[in-house]
């Protein structure tokens, strides 16, 4: 749902590493890496474990993992396999191992090629609520059967309704036991784009970078839980802006091409040079985003390898 | 909704044909017809007034209005505008003067040509809701001001749930005045396929004519009033088959080309000879249907012609 | 493109079924079944060997291969990973093994669901051919490297062009050594759909049977070997209502339900009653089309499938 | 086709608007400009009249004519109508009067929104070549009748070929007397995008700002008349990063927020600038683009326009 993103970043990742140059443990966070080499998967987990540690981080207290694969964009199939069993293995995890209802939410614009990214999961999705309701279980042959059914609410600009409403609607009538929400992204780097999947069992909490919690996507809001996977597509263009403008700054400086250029910025602290930066910044900029030219081959695989995960974990008919 | 059509004919139109071979006129139900020649317009009521007409036609109480245009799948730009006209001046007198708000829902399957009318007309739906929620209904300068909210909730195979559970926990949530539905229909006669529009204020009845009322989208099930807009995109397989084989019977027989042929049916009467048929049809009919070959041409036009119908009525931004 | 099929047949396989009941071998015609059960795939060859043959069965020279699997529009993924690699073998043999360029043709149009085959299956092609010329073979790390082009021409009621008039514009520009074209097919029986698969090297040559070679989109007007794969998607509503006539004739007959009703019809060789019953259809039939209720999913998965053979065959990136 | 575009703007508008600052008139080029308050619209006419002019301005010699208006992605359907009237007369200037046969392009990925353009016009086009052929210019009932034709090539990277391969081949094949080519630009301002056209005479010319003429789609490549519609929807990354820094450096310098800071680029001018930026910007950028978040609403509303002035001045069925 990339809409309204008003947050520089949807990664805790990045939230954490923001802290990082400052080398100092933040409280009530605990952050685990794990390198699978051979795969060429890394793995990290944030867990917000304290309201405070919640605070620094601008997220809520809960499990963020965050599986990064440099060729997630490729051609591979075999490595698209593993990426899809990964995910698979940290979701059934969240999930648990019962049998449960599962309602899938792809959120996101589907007219809009780095937003499509949770409609088209959706569409491969094995749906077997039907099913199950009509014939049984049996009808799936001694499968593993979550009764899994669908739903792609739309945005606000094509349906008039915010997404919460109609998600908690369709909750209401049908009453699953886990909500499983697949949304597309902005992240603060580039480089996260297009080969990063973040799962999370908070939700989505749009603008909880900046205390805004109204339209939150979460248990709090529907009364059970939510489990979120996300994909970074785009970057905030003033964000793109704002740090191409900080790295040249140290650049130039460090070069000694253009003396006191970023000596003149120097006596400006982090915050303060982001603030400056975001007033200077055209308004034309936040109605903007930032998104590679081959997006369209990208979200295409990613989606695929994300909806084979869901199918993996859910015990589909596939 | 196409995926899962039992009767023969969505059209109140065709299922009042269907005694008119009888002359007989049918006790609660009323019928008129009007011919705008020069628009080449033909608009029929057919009013079922009391339970018995319900009865008799296999359809609820209520008015159904039919406006047949033969060019309805045309080129021409201004017949077009003068449809949409007509359309929402009957859509007007349904919904009422006073500003209302008002939820369309496009029923049916995007994915498959004849069945994609219901979301392609909603994508065309000039959309206010959220905009008079955010800056008041002044935002609009003066125009008459519905709040208009759209759906397009999927077809059970894609999303594991009874279309009507969608619905239903939509309204509940966002209390809308009136649901306006759009669906493809089912025909009897290939001759009414694109080129008719059924309007009704009773909302969509599946398998009304065969005694099940369990899914109706309308009024009973929502709690608020239901208009349908309704364009007959397919005939079912087996209803085609079966039309086809007695209009051959018949005009064998009076051809004399083969005696005896028809007159071998000759001691079956019109009930019994489809009950015949229907039994020796292949059940693998029963799962296909029959369009045209351009049909993608026509739901295109047709569809943006009863949006342009429903902006009207609206009175949304256009 | 089923946009003007007037053959009653695509499939070789059923062409020479035609003759069966006869019990007669066709003379230059050779057909040899294969039946893998565990697989679940059996496979036909007939191959037309004479002019003569041709002339009877109303198709060129040449040899067809059908595969057909009753389980090719179900879901497990491991079965369509055999019919992949099954169909990438017989493309491997017409093809031949040394280096190539390919230019992959989807015929049909991608907006009417049952004939947005070929385009859906050159949407996954692997295409290699501007990175070869551009990186050189080298590119693409030892791997047998065909160069793969792709081409979606649409059909004649979008572009105003023959078919054949825009690939022989690309064919004489690009100059590839084989063309390999993608379509949707004609079946007679409803049987066959969605779990046929055709394989020829004769191209697409539509109308054959009634002697109208103008269009073919085959070697003689190419000027390169044209290998094609068809899948049938639809019957022609004319064909099925005759079919399902002729059946229920026999039906009455043999059941004594209705004495000397077939018998009428007895007189009239089999030739002599498909004529009477062609005559007699309503015209609106021609312009109608049969298809089952299901054709997205069908189609999404056969034609994921083919384009998975499709990419073993031609050994791209994948 | 935004897939590899170099140039910093596709209009020879922001291209003339670059030396602005200096106050010169530029030999061999001539601007005109109409503002026309009632209708909102704003057309400049640059005219390129020499080899010297084209240099300069880094674009071949020939007539552009910009339509800018700012409510070009509104919902006011009148408004459309005079843009789309606007248009028609330009295009019926270039094409000149009698009837020819016009091939029209779109160019583009379809699968990209802000790419979309080109695909999108292309699929609202009245085409009547197959029918005029078939039937005479008669069967269009005494209307102007153009032979109208059309093409959706596809990008390199989905199709293996360069566009102008594929163009070239179908133009040698059907042999229209004009090319059409519609095609989503990239502007320098992203104050232009979504409510500017281009019309011109000169085809496309990608990379001409840069002296690369190899796959200009023109006159000189296909042999015949080659007129663009081109429609800014995208801003090179670069481009802006690059803008709003050099934006900055003026702010902050006259603002004295931050003494010294623009002084110290001040020793600079502009190509330097802008080539010191470009090599200190990551080279992440290259591959990316900015786009407003509503692109897909404007890309629908801007298509259907063009493709509405298209028809009126092709004098198609409409």
């Amino acid at each position: 749902m990339l809409g309204n993103f008003h947050v520089r970043t949807d990664l805790a990742l990045e939230a954490r590493e923001s802290f990082e140059e400052d080398d100092v443990k933040i409280r009530g966070v605990r952050v685990e890496t794990r390198e699978d080499e051979e795969k060429e998967i890394r793995t990290t987990l944030v867990k917000i474990e304290t309201e405070n540690g919640a605070r620094t981080m601008g997220k809520p207290v809960g499990t963020y993992i965050t599986m990064e694969a440099p060729n997630m964009s490729g051609q591979d199939e075999d490595y698209h396999r593993e990426i899809s069993e990964e995910l698979a293995y940290h979701l059934k995890k969240m999930i648990g191992e019962r049998e449960q209802s599962v309602l899938v939410v792809g959120l996101g614009n589907r007219d809009v090629t780095p937003d499509a990214l949770g409609p088209r999961v959706v569409s491969n999705i094995e749906i077997t609520r039907h099913m199950i309701r009509e014939y049984g279980r049996a009808a799936l042959e001694g499968k593993r059967a979550n009764e899994v059914s669908s739903l792609v609410p739309g945005v606000m600009a094509q349906t008039g309704m915010e997404t919460l409403e109609i998600i908690k609607g369709v909750v209401e009538e049908t009453r699953p036991d886990v909500v499983l929400v697949i949304d597309a992204l902005a992240a603060r780097n580039t480089r996260r784009l297009s080969r990063t999947i973040q799962i999370s069992d908070t939700g989505i909490n749009p603008g909880s970078g900046v205390g805004n919690h109204r339209n939150g996507i979460n248990k709090e809001a529907l009364g059970v839980p939510v489990i979120s996977i996300g994909v970074p597509t785009v970057v905030d263009a003033a964000t793109i802006v704002g740090d191409t403008m900080e790295e040249m700054v140290e650049t130039l400086d460090s070069s000694g091409k253009v003396r006191g250029f970023g000596g003149a910025l120097g006596t400006l602290n982090r915050v303060e040079k982001q603030q400056m930066i975001r007033e200077l910044l055209s308004p034309h900029l936040n109605t903007m985003y930032v998104t590679p030219k081959d997006i369209d081959e990208t979200v295409k695989r990613i989606s695929f390898t994300i909806s084979e995960g869901i199918n993996i974990a859910l015990g589909g008919m596939a």
